[in-house]
């Protein structure tokens, strides 16, 4: 990896956390030089909800590479799109009675985020943004004002504005109904809290430590933004397309966002590309008003139809999620009960879970362990205490429960070989 | 197009300007589902200096996809990571005494412009940004307030601020050198003009207008920039990967940019990538303080080494364009020298050329009739008044020529229909 | 008033709730035009804390007219400047260990809030400041972004930032010990709360509705400030010179602020004076670099100095504030033991008192209902639905009596004359 | 002075150039505690137009106080106010054939600059405000952003937005038509020049170097102004109540500001007072919607009364201003001829003058040696490199000669004493 020290820029990270040279993936595994074979619990932060190389996918882009197909297309009418679109239109949204115009912006998750600020902005006449306690959804500069993390927010080099951050559902855990103190705040004429264009939210915050809002919550948030005329942007970057166990995150919830971004696992196969989901009535764009070289990428286009088709037409999948979580959900309780504390909690829905581990250094080594042990995951959270699982939503049983065995084992080497247990209990006495 | 018409955001443009359905592309063509070929002298707004499809490119994508090589990798080491960094240090920066540390931002040209901005702000503890009239860097928060067109600017929502726009070279013709402009608001400790962190400049502006910053004006800016150590920004997204004639635009001018974005043809096959060189120094990032889930997008890297390897390790295509560009220049000139106005200017450089047409409106007249006529090309400019010609750096002189034809041919029709020689008149008295 | 009304600007307000012209004041009492005695509970809202035209001071003014003393001066050095500061110092610095520097700002509450803004950002070097619920501060920009009140930022007419508002002491009830909140966000390192450079806030909030900050309130909040460097700002513009009982409004609460914002009744007589107090290692403050041309205003510091040695060399003062005092809360309990509703409360401390009648119309039509019989009063809070006194400090046992008699009176006019017990018992019922 | 350099902050300054202590004043002079005396022209930075304790306007003020007048009244209806309003409005505007509504600001200039730009905002809906090389326009955080000097701009602590700075009449010499570059700018639709609320401007830059406007270029920057909407404020704080030679300092020069803001000298008495005039037309505000608790400083009424009914209803005054400027004039330019420079330069108008002495140390060691040699001024410009000159309208001839003397004196002691003729003509060279 000498090159890739010497050449990239000191920004690079998960290749110090992961440092080995990665050739090949497959399914759940990447596979490095030398052939080692490593469970993918990673996922590339979400996008891999398919797994890698997903052949029906892959076959999909040989063919069209074949056939000549367009690449790149800024926002031509390809056929591509078009039956992008359709497929989209007819397998997710309607049967969802859900009526929203679809809007192809850069291919990152951010840039969608950044259309959804100033549509919303713009179409409200109103500047502020509520952002949530732990939320992430970009470092471009409108993205990172609504980020909560100081890490990323330095980066920014100014004064990060327009965005008032709330606490999130349970913030300050049962003492306080964060929605209570919303309302407190929009019904007093001098809070300080100007009227907001929307709040922009994370059903489940991937980033910010698998924290998830309960349905009450999300319902009483859609009233209260319903009463001023605030937009609601759902984020389903990270936990869209299926993550949670329904295509979008929100579903059975009770709300219907105003704007909804999708990025990261969209294409099904790893490739750049987002989309930004407006309430017809909100679509108060000129033409080419927020642009982007690359808003069509075809490719994309391709895998995300096949997706959709492949996993989204029938219940197989939703199903397979539903298996997949009971087995996460049980082995993980099982494994944090032989932590040192009791405080140990471990939080999830459908395929993404963390075990909050309190201390940042503890669960940082529980991810090296497991690195050694041939599994591949991230932790999150705030001081990155949350050890993070994101496995394939179509993972095997055997995979599943292979991956699960190493993060035991890893955590039960960890906990031997170091003092955590102390650390803990001092942690926790202390609060 | 129903459905596109239908489904798609109101955002959506191109596929206004240019209402066919295409499905393939070949080298200098667009192909649409009834057959008609196109000659695209768009070319995806320059991400495809190397023609749609390179069958070279395209391969090597095949072969990659078909050993299951890794797809998507946040920032992972990946073996076709390792390789693209390589051969751009190589054969791109080695040669050129270059000497820059390599940053992969999300793969749009906004993205990377953020991450400039934000590391220039971050390095000199300075706020302030100085961008020129009639540049274009992106819509995202952070970059369209760097952009100087209203209508993209006024789709933030909010004020954007922290950047200042100065006069572009040759923005007050011959009556002011726009240099000694910036200089005396800088010298001055009343101006009103904060010292900034950095300028952010296009060396031929594309969106803009196809203005053309000249090597002396390059020089004074560089020497007044150090001299108030300020960090020098190009933005080579459109004219950058050899659309002037050399790799970088900036090659041969005097100047050594402190930072770099590099995006649209930088993947050579029309795939999402953006770079960021900063001078070794500069680079003061945190690990991950600027991240995105698509920097590492595999495929792109593949194709982009490929690209740098057959066409920036020998003079070929540099010679080819100096041919090229030959001939555009003085077809273009021919073809101006037909118009109803002395006023109508040729300008530009390599293989980005426009004609500036006074009046937008006469402009979009002649986009439309070239692609009644079978020439798709775009307009730029403030008021959309240049036709602009950015035909594939390595079209066969047939097509150029035929494309050349096509256009002659439509300003003619246009002329003769139309009575825009009084309209350019009455424009040109007036001023 | 007509001529009033047709040259002055729409924004005079407190002319249009007591539409009577005023000629001459003394002591407790302003008179009108045709000779009409007005008890005033509204003393300048704070700025007469000793009185209208108190003949001490008054004579010390034409004292120092006749003998040509220096009326303007900027910052030049003056001896009635250094005389004040010397009083200032010695009677009421010093016999509170207290050790500030004294800086003359502009000679408006507003002007001196700016400054400590400014100050605190500078030395802190960090942009933003905390502000608290209902927190009123002046409508200059710097100021107005601090300030809670709906009404007042809407005049800004940009978006106001760098500044995040929290709920003040008792903002959720019993429910939600807000400093514990505060402590939360600024402990983690993902909430979206920048560090602030200071917190700014009244103890006792004279616009927002008479809400007061407990002692122990106070000193969490120190503590918290202390732990993460953050400057305390007091703005005791309303309610500092004695109005809560002492000079400071935070003596005998266990804090010690950074700076200390006076102004209002600091001159004593009602003139323009400011002063913004910081502690000595936070006083980094180039020459000129916060200026103002009425820096300077003599006469104000001649009534300055003769009102701190006629009122504050002596606790006869303190002494009778607090036998006010106590007159003032028994009687304002007993009325408002004659409300429809239990839901009234009385809130106040020293002089300054206020019945929080919950509905701004029932408040405002005891304000006009007083002003029918004699006494003037204005109402405060979100919603107006304070009815707000405050009385000279000096005032006699008698006016003071007949103030409250006036108020008792009107209260039971208007609730005799009106269906406002119906209205309340709607309200208190739907909360 | 003890006293004062412990006490008092560190941000003092004129007392630092002018270390006595002054104890007396009248007309022309400021007399030390050891009866030294000072002729005084900085008369205030301008707020003693009218000489020291001016007997006709302190008689008034002595009978006010006696007769128990009042001093402060928020913004309720006084006789003095209504008085002032009646007989500035039948005084001042109407002789001029001007129509505005008169808005009681807090008794600062910069309050009145900040209430300017709020509703210029409000009621133009737009955010941006376009101020000028070198302009002034006070320290609060609104118009610190509006203010070109560095020094000032640096003590905000955060970024300065919302404002763009535009080069004033004559920045670029013969070069440039500064209009025609603004024409430009905002004709451009791709300029980065977001349409502005308003532009703010002295007619001649007081504190930025004595640079006077002339009528050509403010009709110009009228005609365009209209064009785009563009409110004109014209700041007269320095430069207003007859220092030009005309009460308004645009008077005679073809132009019609919507918005003009007053100080200084507006009291005649050098008492706190500030208004804005408004065209009817923009007065939107809401009642209270910018207040401020000196608004009603009805001494400053009654002297401000005075005053006008003194020098403003006959021309007697603009007679004498008419005399005054031209000995100014014709001295200053003798003066300056003894330079060791031809590139030093005076300019001015009416009873402002300066000296632009090119370099800050040679006007810095002027003004000292004035001072040593009994007469007061100061120096003003970007490096302090102006000696300016501001005595009272009304002064004697005797009293200018005597001050017109002295500082030739001390110019020639200065040349005499030091080598600053080497310095400039090495500064001139380098130029």
């Amino acid at each position: 990896m000498n090159k890739i020290n010497s050449l990239e820029s000191k920004v690079r990270s998960y290749c110090r956390a992961y440092p080995v040279m990665f050739t090949k993936a497959k399914n759940s595994h990447l596979i490095d030089k030398d052939g080692k074979k490593y469970l993918d619990f990673l996922c590339g932060a979400g996008s891999l909800n398919y797994g890698h190389n997903n052949p029906d996918l892959k076959n999909k882009v040989i063919d069209y590479l074949n056939q000549d197909g367009i690449i790149h297309s800024l926002d031509l009418a390809t056929e591509s799109k078009e039956e992008f679109l359709d497929s989209f239109s007819k397998n997710i949204l309607s049967p969802r009675n859900l009526d929203y115009k679809i809007q192809f912006t850069g291919p990152t998750g951010t840039n969608a985020v950044e259309a959804a600020l100033k549509i919303a902005r713009k179409v409200t006449g109103r500047t502020k943004i509520i952002s949530f306690t732990n939320g992430f959804h970009g470092v471009t500069l409108g993205s990172v004002a609504a980020t909560g993390n100081k890490h990323h927010r330095g980066g920014a080099g100014i004064s990060l504005n327009d965005v008032m951050f709330m606490p999130f559902d349970g913030y300050m855990g049962k003492k306080l109904d964060t929605i209570d103190y919303l309302r407190r705040l929009l019904e007093d004429n001098s809070s300080g809290i100007d009227l907001p264009a929307a709040v922009i939210l994370e059903t489940v915050q991937g980033e910010g430590g698998i924290n998830i809002a309960s349905s009450k919550w999300l319902q009483s948030l859609q009233e209260l933004c319903r009463e001023f005329g605030i937009l609601i942007i759902v984020d389903d970057i990270q936990v869209g397309c299926g993550r949670t166990g329904t295509f979008f995150s929100f579903e059975g919830m009770g709300i219907t966002p105003d704007l909804i971004v999708l990025s990261k696992s969209l294409s099904g196969f790893g490739l750049p590309f987002s989309l930004l989901l407006l309430k017809p009535e909100l679509d108060k764009w000129k033409p080419g008003e927020h642009n982007g070289t690359f808003r069509g990428n075809n490719l994309a286009f391709v895998t995300a139809k096949t997706a959709i088709e492949q996993y989204w037409t029938t219940d197989e999948l939703e199903k397979q999620i539903i298996l997949n979580s009971k087995i996460l959900q049980t082995r993980l309780e099982e494994i944090s009960a032989e932590f040192p504390s009791s405080d140990i909690q471990v939080r999830g829905k459908g395929m993404i879970y963390g075990i909050d581990c309190i201390l940042g250094d503890f669960a940082s080594e529980i991810r090296q362990k497991c690195f050694e042990n041939g599994l591949i995951l991230e932790t999150c959270g705030a001081d990155d205490q949350v050890v993070k699982l994101l496995p394939p939503l179509n993972i095997s049983e055997d995979d599943l429960m292979m991956g699960l065995d190493i993060l035991e084992t890893s955590i039960k080497q960890v906990i031997s070989e170091s003092d955590f247990d102390k650390l803990l209990e001092a942690e926790v006495i202390q609060k």
